[in-house]
């Protein structure tokens, strides 16, 4: 009996798990044309159910990637957000209605909702056109990291072995594989085996509500349906979230009695089926008349908790759920798992391609930790007044609709608050250049008009993820004689061996992306004036002027907070605001980039 | 030798030729559910070259099935036009730079470009996922029309026997085949095979300028190359049409003596290369240096005609070129090739189904010609204006930039302003109940916002060319109880068995699309008070308030001319408003509908 030699193969980066946070990363690597594989467990694609709601942030960030357009064909729109408190005749009514999303800088104003495996598909789609697909039915039973210094330290090398095993055989494949990577994301949720592998804890606590969900297309008089709402009565707290078609998903807050297992203290899901959630849900929207069919449901009590680590050596990571574990009331799970990987997968794109420096990937830990921690908390103080008991003649130190609403109208929620502290891609100098563009926040939407044909552009569509680094070019007003001479000078500067944009060349393969923005009016303006390295291509360059039929634009200095003495602003490829300088500064970039980058071989 | 017996078949339409005009009806009644089949003589999809300016009005239409994305994701869009005219000092210089769409209403105000193939692949990849290919290689050598009167006018009858040849015989197919078919359109060109067969003749003359047209990636200093540019010089006419990625097309005017052939008296393409045509760019376009590779090229000198019919018996259509020949100064060929067959498909659509008799398909003669002799007095005026020399100090009966100007600001060439006259489908009455949406005219653009979800909606996208008239109520104030009165007492008069909504009613598969827009700012209207016939669904239901974040709407009634009264308005299936009555003249609408439409056998 002969025994099969175990098939070894080599791979740039390994993603454990095919949820949000592994699809997300497998696509953005794919996209960078990093030599990437997927595998998950299970044999075939989730059909309903899980998380549902993407944040505005999150609709940009995949818009960077060109998702957003069929999210959006697909999804439902959720502008409003609705309160409702018991009335004093018993029941409920509306206390409150207000907009969904308070951020003022959201490109979409409103969240979207769409069922997981759509959104799944939507990333699945993608990977296929890219020549990725997830390896399903496979299974790692073991990952080991070397210890080795020198081996770590090089990024070409491939420290990380992990096992597999396929669970289908049918194809005749040999059932184990070894497959060495240089680096491994374990996207595999809230009971991740990676993490577990590497021993990394969860700092928090369990969560001592439990609450009942349930998808349903559904029949009723309750005014705000179509809108978001919470609902708390006297009976618990209900929330309602419309979504694609005719479904609403329904949150329902149950006893711990109903549903816990007095024995072993855990959530019993057989103690209570999807008519009693309904029955909590109808008694808690009374006087409103709500029937239905449910078509999913589940029960959940989830603890509230952050990874200790989310890398090993910046060799091993985590993303998602994997990380960090808290309620679904304030829509944030599936988002914090795609911002986790738009995070890290350009970091490693950057390293694999020699690119950047191995220190760059500490930063995905520095800032992602650091979301988590702000996203526990805000989870815990709006889980604590949404379970709360409300306010009323009975119950005076109950929770009131102020302050509910007050803890809901953050720009946390949308996104679109996340701000990295400076690091080695964030600097914190000459931020009162720009001070619309937030040093470790990202790049606000805005429209300019190209100077050549006079198209508006949106700003955020300028800086897709690509891996390259963009930089914004404020040229202040070029037609004024003074300001052309000081763009002219430091094109000059730019234009030196040892500046930024010829130290990191590659011949043929720039990392970086200039556009142009000139406070002229289109009509001043000169494109053929402009320097060449300020227009590489004629679609390069843009004017702050109003779209031409006056309708938009035309404030975008205003608007950025940047001044007529111009000035350079570096963004990273996951776009977000790195750096900040003056025109006549340009070694504070030639410096930022110097921190992480690495000159080619 | 056995002689093989010819195969029949029978369709329902026929469409002889796969340029815009076929593959824009071919699509639109795939869409409809009608069983058609398109035939080509040529063996493949052409590669380049050809028409490529798309006007706002068609970027509606297309959008209206769904289109317009793809459409917009590839094309250049022209936002600007640029005049230039002699100097004082020799070569041109910049006299006007204006808005290449002047129209106000459009919703896209921009001209889009895109070589001929890229855009009927959008018509051809949306057919094939309806299930229909160009049959290619495939000539028609005889068509007959039915001179039986009852056949003619059953409608269910396949009065035209259309001969087909297969050219390319390589797959074992028999290469005749006659199909027997109800209607037959010919998009067949300018040398329509179908309009001779019926001698059908052309009216008007030819033109006597010549031009030559290149497309190429131009190197040049010229300012406005991005830009729609017409620089008449003292050498001549050039139009400068800028195109996707870096192309861009130019139109020269050449001399006759260069490019006929005098012994025949036509155009001789050998006599005059490409690069005598871009000598003479070159000498007009100076002191602007330009210069490129070509990447096609031709020379043309067309008619100015109409087709004296566009029909035989309703039967037998003829549509785009093969109406109608014209110059391509202004654009329009592929676009009205598109309208042509957008005006027919769902008249034929409707006649198909059972839903409308015979007589509507006389409207797309009356209809399309009308625009055709529009165009073509357009053409002249504007050929005549830019073949003219312009006006300098030694020419001072030249044309002038103003005249030019004046000319070209027109919202004809945008597709705008296509107005049908009164006819079977276009009422002419109660026009002071709603001025801004012009009987005859395309409905413009506008944003309400959904009532149930505060979602804002362009109200062109409530209008899919999906084979249904739309009913627009505007219901006026629904919250002042007098008004409510109205509309109430309006639903009951639709409501009557001999009322349309139920004369043309078919069970489950209704003709009309019922949309409700109310005057109320959302927080003021009660969508469960209203009566269930003006909310078929949820998602039927508007209000005329602004968006949530107050950034645009909620001026909808005034921008349509519609009063506190409210009114009813008839969409027709393409877009064009069709009748109009005030709530309490239901009467008005049985009657429209009953002029052409047929009651459910």
């Amino acid at each position: 009996m002969s025994v099969p030699s175990v098939r070894h193969s080599e791979v740039d980066v390994l993603i454990i798990g095919a949820g949000p946070a592994g699809l997300m990363c497998a696509n953005a690597l794919a996209n960078a044309k990093v030599n990437v594989r997927i595998v998950d467990q299970r044999a075939s694609k989730i059909a309903a159910g899980n998380g549902d709601g993407i944040s505005p942030r999150t609709i940009e960030l995949l818009q960077s990637y060109g998702l957003a357009e069929r999210l959006l064909k697909e999804c439902c729109q959720i502008h409003l957000a609705a309160f409702y408190n018991p009335s004093s005749t018993g029941g409920i009514e509306l206390t409150n209605r207000t907009l969904n999303v308070t951020a003022p800088s959201a490109r979409y104003p409103f969240e979207a909702t769409l069922n997981q495996a759509a959104i799944q598909d939507i990333f699945l789609d993608s990977m296929t056109s890219l020549g990725v697909e997830v390896e399903r039915s496979t299974m790692p039973t073991s990952i080991e990291l070397s210890k080795d210094e020198d081996e770590l330290a090089d990024p070409t090398s491939y420290p990380v072995r992990v096992a597999l095993q396929r669970l289908d055989e049918s194809e005749g494949e040999q059932p184990e594989e070894i497959v060495h990577a240089k680096f491994v994301l374990g996207g595999d949720g809230a009971h991740s085996w990676t993490r577990k592998q590497f021993d990394i804890t969860m700092d928090g606590e369990q969560s001592d509500s439990i609450w009942g969900v349930m998808d349903l297309v559904p029949d009723t008089d309750f005014p705000d349906i179509r809108n978001k709402c919470l609902a708390q009565s006297n009976h618990g707290s209900v929330f309602v979230i419309p979504r694609e078609k005719d479904l609403v998903r329904l949150y329902v807050q149950l006893e711990e009695k109903d549903v816990i297992d007095p024995v072993t203290g855990r959530v019993d899901k057989d103690r209570m089926g999807p008519d009693h959630i309904f029955k909590t849900a109808q008694k808690s929207l009374e006087p409103y008349k709500l029937t239905g069919e449910f078509l999913w449901w589940t029960i959940y009590s989830v603890g509230q908790r952050v990874a200790s680590k989310f890398s090993i050596n910046n060799r091993v990571f985590i993303a998602g759920d994997a990380c960090h574990t808290h309620t679904p009331k304030a829509g944030q799970g599936m988002n914090a798992s795609i911002n986790d990987s738009h995070n890290l997968a350009w970091k490693i794109a950057q390293v694999v391609r020699g690119w950047a420096d191995m220190s760059l990937l500490s930063t995905y830990e520095s800032e992602r930790h650091k979301f988590a921690s702000e996203l526990i908390a805000f989870d815990k103080t709006w889980s604590t007044l949404v379970c709360g008991k409300p306010l009323t003649g009975q119950n005076s130190d109950g929770v009131s609709p102020e302050q509910l609403l007050k803890t809901f109208q953050t720009d946390f929620t949308s996104g679109i608050g996340v701000h990295y502290h400076p690091s080695v891609v964030v600097n914190d100098a000459y931020q009162e250049l720009a001070g619309g563009l937030v040093l470790g926040k990202r790049v606000p939407p805005y429209k300019f008009m190209r100077a050549a044909d006079a198209r508006p552009f949106e700003l955020q569509d300028l800086l897709p993820s690509d891996s390259l680094f963009k930089l914004l070019v404020f040229t202040g007003e070029f037609s004024d004689p003074l300001q052309q001479a000081r763009v002219e000078s430091m094109v000059a500067d730019m234009q030196k061996p040892h500046s930024f944009l010829n130290r990191y060349a590659t011949p043929g393969d720039s990392r970086f992306d200039v556009i142009t923005i000139s406070k002229d009016r289109k009509d001043k303006f000169d494109l053929l004036q402009l320097p060449t390295l300020l227009r590489s291509h004629w679609s390069k360059v843009f004017v702050d002027d109003t779209d031409p039929t006056g309708s938009f634009g035309g404030e975008g200095y205003s608007y950025f907070g940047v001044g007529s003495e111009g000035a350079l602003v570096a963004v990273r490829p996951d776009g977000y605001v790195g750096a900040i300088a003056p025109l006549d500064r340009v070694e504070v970039l030639d410096a930022y980039f110097a921190s992480f980058m690495k000159i080619p071989a």
